[in-house]
């Protein structure tokens, strides 16, 4: 079932490693099929130089494994909860590249330092808080997407327009349109932290972009006059 | 049209991946003909991976596309603006190469701090001030220009001598008597952003190279009685 | 003798190159074969382009060499003594790699910042103190293996759970269920290294993973009920 | 002539893009016959895809070209400098290597802050005074090998036990017993120099490497008892 989604879910992980987004198996991505309310994943610990389309697990919106000979990915219930709430999202990233990590350890958001974020991400990229120890015990998996959910309503960020966070002491998730489109924004978070940590080297008190050169930016690639790339 | 041309700025654009200069398409390459005063660009948007010589797009300095099925890079009227001011360039490369567009985003001159920025940039390499919200709303991308070209006046810097600059919040320009020696000069400016960087780690305080060591590295190279490389 | 430990070996001798983790020959791999006794190490010098499975030479735990044309790693006694007294270990690798070598010049433990530390390592990495000046004359590498042991017992830190260790002024040292495992701990301690130390430019003062965070992490990959991968 | 010696030197340059110590032309090797009295040096600016070993030029060590169709390196003057005053080196070095560079920009030695830099450099690398104007103006390459010549007399540096310097606001220099031993040791440098800046962010105020144990790891190596690698 689902052999397309399971080909995009497998060609999306596969670019984890072409972008240098993973070491060993420390990612994965899904992609969901939204008039069916499935969704396809990673298999939990196998490494990408052994993956297999046919490896991809099938999961309904429950929590409930439909189909594959696999365990789904350990944080497969995070992307559960995540596609429960976020209901313009169709596929989702986890990795632990190295400095959008690094944000996460330091327990800070990426700022919109330059144009590099503000035509990706419109604004801030929240860092949302550790899990309790009660919540931990409970369901961490499921929490941490609770946690992620309450973060983006708690200071009123759109999904859509800020496609992605980090989670303290964790790392990065991002999402997008689709499984391709989620890693796309998974490597330009992983690229803005890397330039914003190079930043902080040179002018540790370096101020975010101007709000107005944010909005240009964003506007021009993906308002209702955007005017990047080629007409579809 | 400009068929050799077109191979030409092609085949500059293909160097910033090679070279390391670029994630997905974050970067342009243009040059131009300036007997028939027109520029040939890459287009908006498309993958290096699926560029082609015929691809590139033939505009005029009045900014009008000639010839090209695709639209032009969204930085065309920045190219435009600096084809028509800065009278002896032939090449011009936008990216955001990380460890320049760190500068950028601190806001910061590329100081002369050593022998390799001094044999190609002839002092620092400044960084241009964000537009106002009134010059984004007018003209974003030609303003762009504008601003790069009236900061060489106020400082009173040579384009032929410091063939690059910063733009706050964004990202390098550079430039170059063809397409390839442009791209060249964007290559060294990321390779002395990041020797940089690494020297404000040892020493935040180090000094920029004097002022007759600058003048020795440049004038070997480029001064009439340069003595690098092979006579022509 | 002892062929396939010696294959075994061999091959994670290659993963150090082929992980980054080592610079020419600075780096070695050895592995143990426990009901006889005897463990198998890479030659002394040999670049990895020209080993082979059998240039492996053989030792016993007394130290003394029992097969093979070449000298043993000069780090041979280290990994002698570690064999001796860390009784669970089955591989153990030395190398130089850039950011945990770092740790080890910083003379500082590698706090656990995140998850990804907490997926293999149950809690801050040891940072080892320097040998007396009479311990190196007696003799250096020996007392380097007994001045890891006794850092283990002194912090009540268990070897089964935090496999590896940085010595001051000098380098890392991991160690694993087999060669293979020791590796992938190698690989996975410079991975930390390397975001601990981004992490620092951008927070100097960011708090280690708070305990019961570290905990669930370490459980659900080691623990009893441990639930990340596939049943074996 | 020398046709042996410009293989070497021609294999020697070939590894400074190898190990990643230059961006495009931004170094160059040499090999002296001390028989002969001649040395062979990479000729000036040529690309290094482009070099074949005829390419390479024959020099006396009065200055004078004594075969080869091109200019020598514009560095030159100094490689002969240097051959005249440090009676037992074979082959030199100098590139632009990023973090060895950064040192040079710093103004700072290299310390010995670990057994990485001690098993090749007895002690600190030096960092060698800018000329003043007068120097340049006289005999500049010239003059850059005499002041690292007069740094080595007046800090009473072994030329043979500290392999190399990083000359202010330029780059490094580092020599050995052939071609191809000196660019071992320019990679050396520039992996030491990344180690120490990696160290300076975690802990700034990091002491260096105890003396004996400076002396242990150098003549572990390199002392008359030496016990790495294999007996020739």
């Amino acid at each position: 079932m689902l052999e397309e989604l399971k080909k995009k879910v497998y060609e999306a992980n596969m670019l984890l490693p072409k972008y240098g987004l993973v070491t060993f198996t420390w990612g994965n991505v899904s992609g969901i099929d939204r008039e069916k309310g499935l969704f396809v994943i990673k298999p939990s610990g196998v490494p990408y130089g052994d993956l297999k389309p046919e490896d991809m697990v099938v999961m309904d919106l429950s929590g409930k494994k439909v189909e594959g000979r696999y365990n789904p990915s350990t944080d497969t219930p995070t992307h559960t909860y995540l596609y429960n709430h976020f209901s313009e999202i169709g596929g989702i990233v986890h990795t632990h590249s190295p400095h959008a990590t690094a944000y996460a350890q330091a327990g800070l958001d990426i700022e919109c330092m330059g144009t590099t974020h503000a035509d990706y991400f419109y604004g801030p990229v929240p860092c949302v808080r550790n899990l309790t120890k009660e919540e931990i015990a409970e369901d961490y998996e499921g929490n941490t997407g609770k946690s992620i959910v309450e973060e983006f309503e708690r200071r009123n960020i759109s999904h859509v327009y800020v496609p992605g966070c980090v989670c303290k002491n964790h790392g990065p998730f991002t999402w997008g349109t689709d499984p391709g489109n989620a890693v796309y924004n998974a490597k330009v978070l992983e690229e803005v932290a890397k330039m914003n940590i190079y930043t902080k080297i040179l002018n540790p008190a370096a101020a975010p972009t101007p709000d107005y050169m944010v909005d240009k930016h964003f506007e021009r690639k993906h308002g209702p006059n955007a005017y990047y790339g080629q007409k579809a």
